[in-house]
């Protein structure tokens, strides 16, 4: 199964760590595309690539041949929102996952989006369960 | 000619004059169907509906039903950019307004898409001509 994980670059790298313990987990479940939007190194300059088209046509790609979207929702972000927004039209399954708590205001473009799966927590543990039975209810293990 | 008018509502409502005054501006050229994203009442509680599935659905259908969107991507928004992306996935022209000195770093997702027409400007006179250049190109008027 390849999975194309959605964090936040630009908007601000404050979860950076739990994007990478998120990454670590879906990969017992299959290929991550875009294991770089874990490492720490990244900031939100957000230079991952030569150019800006550069990065955006790897990640459509990327997007493209995905089987399923993971997206970290919590931390406010113009390229998540996009990069959900292309998934949902384009028919993939997609998984937000958004952490109680957290003082940002999910938007209603995701909360009230029945295309998408939502899943609140409050730690990473509490995320294993419902990532691992959305990723089962797939049937591309 | 009917204009898709986004701009950050719950991702922070500090730019909700010049969404008006943007508003205002469009309406010299067509039907601005997201006139309430100008309302200096709505903030970032963003309560703009009686549900988050009322609220997506209204703005998907209007989306869907718009010849062109408008986006200010200054304030940094998941909606702005989840609205973005199933537009330019359904192939709708999308013209963005990011301005110059903010404190946030434009998306690689939306700078760098072929696709999206950017303007970068520094006051609300500098982005007329481009606006109004933009809106005659389309042939809808």
């Amino acid at each position: 199964m390849k999975i194309y994980f959605a964090g936040s670059i630009r908007g601000g790298r404050q979860d950076a760590v739990l994007y990478e313990t998120i990454i670590q987990y879906l990969k017992t479940f299959g290929e991550v595309l875009t294991e770089h939007v874990g490492d720490p190194a990244l900031t939100s300059v957000g230079d991952d690539g030569p150019s800006d088209q550069f990065i955006h046509d790897r990640d459509l790609e990327w997007l493209q041949t995905s089987d399923v979207i993971v997206a970290e929702v919590t931390t406010v972000s113009m390229g998540v929102g996009y990069e959900i927004g292309r998934a949902v039209e384009m028919g993939k399954p997609v998984l937000c996952l958004f952490r109680e708590g957290a003082k940002t205001n999910l938007s209603a473009m995701i909360a009230g989006c029945e295309a998408i799966n939502l899943v609140h927590y409050s730690n990473f543990e509490e995320l294993k369960k419902p990532v691992q039975q959305f990723l089962f209810s797939l049937n591309v293990l």
